[in-house]
């Protein structure tokens, strides 16, 4: 096949189609652990222009593409055959550039399409998971990218089973192709179907003080399969991986954000009956540190090179890191939860820049006797101005975060999220809103609950007979509901409830 | 200065002189942590010479030089200076040999001297601190290869201040240049003159069920620390380390060989009342894991290949583990003895093969605030054979294990102790021993107390008016003593006791 040929126009399956981020370089510290960064990754749409090797928004001691070296290191992958087929084909796949040439990426998704400038550098020959679509210049196909990474995509049936499981109606993330992709999910439901339970693992690096909307959402789908399956939840706060991938973190700096963010982990309505939530720091050790030597046994660096980017230049304590994340997926971890439980099967929620973590982690699991986890994986969440901006994830106003003000909202929608709606009224009227560039339809497509209500803004935006503002207006009422809710929920929460969720302690009726 | 240089006449200032193992390439699973497998890194000596490239009595998966790769990874050491510019010194001084050309390099030390065939890599040009001697072909300096290590030398002034602090005569390892070689080990004497307390910390790999002589050196020498200077001591067991390093060993059986040689360890006679013994599997976590990850973002790939040679076919697992071995040198690793004890300095009697991951700890320590540890360090104990003989670490009459019976022991050393005396009475008489390749005089050396009666042996079977059945039966008194004495004191230790010195526990008393 030509590498050409995968560049073509996006078809997806659902409404979204989205962006593969097709230039990032996977910068774990960025968009590490379930998804919890998407909105810094969807930032790759917006480049400093005076500046394409830098991404906006990294910390400066993290990686830049002019510093990587990618030139070796796949060589020893056929050992693991999974991994080695979807390198192959990728690389295969992707035509090489000529050094350092800038290259423009057009793409398209649910955060509309755009064109983006892409510095390409002479080791981009080596394709990593997360650089699929930075050659050639052209659009990417989605299907095709999850087909490479060797996930599945979720169709109706899947979706069907699970209303039917649960007699209850999928959730909105679920209709609308929010998780869209999925490893043995299927398995998961066979299983269920016959009484054999499973148990979530999600998770959240604790970079900031305060999550933003994209972060909750695989907390909230999480709480949701929580809710509807009845089963218990693991939740791995990476307070160790932060602080080794941020300079100037210090150990007690990143255990004291797991904590803060715990709460906000909390207040999305978590069981405590079926959640235990635990930071690294506080919990290695024993039979997950045991899990730990096992996974890093199998695993050489060249893979680990091949799979995260990682450079020698790179710490060992990043180089070390992987297996750390990979051994929630095991129950063996937990002996407090599932010492005599049968070994039930991990099912993890995550956005899909988290999958290079998993897809190690199930070629490693057969080799130590372990099951491979499942996945249900998500898109990425659009920031607040759109693809075709330039924005940093210091920027407060390129989100919506669980901290802001009524007026805050209001303010940052009006003002920063991006419209679709044409330039004077007579246009709009005239030609609608493009939908697919809307930053307030998008989110609306993720957070407004109502079907027909959503079908009806996007209908009469589309044709011009509603206004941005309304749309705008509505999104607002929206997202303040769901803000203030959280907000009263955090402010409940106590430390001792904190505490509660994070003690090592048996669940014992966490499958009933 | 040329590289021929480097190959000379041995010279020492003490009555040893040692063979640096000189084309050992380190292999950590097999001299790893405290100079326990000292015997196999003698055995460098009895190369089988059918076969160059492989060396004796190391496991199947383990490295060999034919599959190392070296030709890279040093570039990143300048920013850690003390090892840069070892590493510059070695560098330079170690002319590079042609691809896979085999030469013959002949040695001296206490073991005796003679002449191994070592296979040349085109690698070898990048030099690792084992790989000192390899090049060239010629006799290793110990002075100029401790210097290159950037250890000091041990000198009788430090022995004497030894013996006014501690008010004893010095250990028969001292007075004998066993431990030879320290790091800071005066400074660790001027603090404790003014009344500044230490602490000690040692180790081992739990790599076999019994121990053998050389095994019991470092912990011999460290009880005597301990007595002498009434000073707290921690001993590490790298359960962990063993079953990343030994595909077939799994987590339990490393973990139950920990406790089975911490039996022999608290045999030797350890205070309970200032001694913490623990496994990595038992205590990792917590503060410890918190120094484990603060020197592991310290350290990149590149450098613990240069330090240990590691390559990046590796798995993870071994690349990520140096800090773990590192981390006891910080008494805030261990809050259960240290928290409010004024951060007393560390010091870490050892063999000379473990500089290197104390070198790495001693670069690390002011990055993160911590104290450099001290350390004291000792030459390898020779093998039962000598190095002329072909030897095994799994021919069990190699060495003298703490299991052997008397008859085993007698047996061992009357037909497998290699002997310096000649081949007929008459000669022996006519030309006396050689002590310089005689392992009965070796043991007795560092076994036998007496100061007189050693030098009246060495006079007189040096003279030819002792025979080596004379010698050996000494010996076999010698080892037998001591061999029943530690059985003896290993059938009284209990699962209780193991769990007493194991307990994660304050220990009050420690400095008085």
């Amino acid at each position: 096949m030509d590498g050409r040929d995968n560049i073509q126009e996006v078809s997806n399956r659902n409404e979204f189609t989205e962006t593969s981020s097709a230039s990032a370089l996977f910068d774990a510290s960025q968009h590490a652990f379930f998804g919890k960064d998407v909105l810094e990754e969807v930032e790759l749409g917006g480049l400093e222009e005076d500046d394409g090797t830098q991404l906006v928004g990294f910390d400066d001691e993290e990686y830049r593409l002019s510093e990587r070296e990618e030139d070796e290191g796949l060589g020893s992958l056929s050992d693991i055959d999974d991994l080695a087929s979807t390198f192959s084909k990728v690389s295969g796949e992707i035509p090489a550039t000529p050094d350092n040439q800038s290259v423009r990426t057009t793409y398209s998704g649910p955060l509309g399409s755009g064109e983006i400038e892409v510095k390409e550098e002479e080791e981009e020959q080596v394709v990593t998971p997360w650089e699929v679509g930075s050659g050639g210049g052209g659009k990417i196909d989605y299907d095709k990218l999850i087909s490479k990474f060797g996930c599945q995509k979720l169709d109706p049936n899947l979706i069907s089973r699970v209303e039917q499981l649960t007699s209850r109606p999928p959730h909105v993330f679920l209709r609308r192709g929010v998780f869209f992709a999925h490893r043995d999910f299927n398995e998961i439901l066979d299983a269920y179907q016959k009484g054999d339970k499973f148990y979530l693992y999600t998770g959240r690096g604790p970079s900031s003080e305060a999550l933003h909307l994209g972060h909750l959402i695989p907390f909230m789908f999480t709480k949701y399969l929580q809710d509807a399956f009845k089963v218990p939840l693991v939740i791995q706060l990476t307070d160790d991986e932060k602080c080794m991938w941020k300079k100037n973190l210090s150990v007690e700096e990143s255990k004291r954000l797991a904590r803060e963010n715990a709460k906000d982990i909390i207040a999305c309505g978590f069981d405590i009956n079926r959640t235990f939530i635990f930071s690294n720091f506080g919990y290695m050790g024993g039979a997950f540190y045991e899990n730990v030597v096992r996974v890093a046994s199998c695993v050489s660096f060249n893979q680990v090179r091949g799979i995260f980017g990682f450079s020698p230049e790179d710490h060992i304590g990043k180089i070390g890191f992987p297996p750390v994340q990979a051994v929630p997926s095991f129950p063996t971890s937990f002996p407090h939860l599932f010492s005599g439980r049968d070994n039930p099967r991990c099912l993890i929620p995550c956005a899909i820049d988290q999958d290079p973590y998993f897809r190690m982690t199930r070629d490693v699991a057969p080799r130590i006797k372990y099951q491979k986890p499942a996945l249900i994986e998500s898109l990425f969440f659009p920031a607040l101005q759109g693809e075709s901006g330039k924005m940093s994830a210091s920027d407060p106003n390129s989100a919506i975060y669980v901290t802001d003000s009524k007026n805050d909202i209001k303010k940052k929608i009006n003002r920063h999220a991006f419209s679709g709606g044409q330039d004077s009224l007579e246009n709009q009227r005239k030609y609608g809103a493009n939908l697919e560039v809307d930053i307030p339809v998008k989110y609306l497509s993720f957070f407004l609950e109502d079907d027909a209500e959503l079908e009806h803004i996007k209908k009469e935006y589309g044709a011009g007979r509603m206004l941005t503002g309304e749309v705008k207006s509505r999104l607002i009422e929206v997202l303040t509901e769901m803000v203030m809710r959280h907000r009263e929920a955090r402010s409940a929460v106590t430390d001792e409830m904190v505490d509660e969720f994070m003690a090592v302690r048996p669940l014992p009726g966490m499958f009933d």
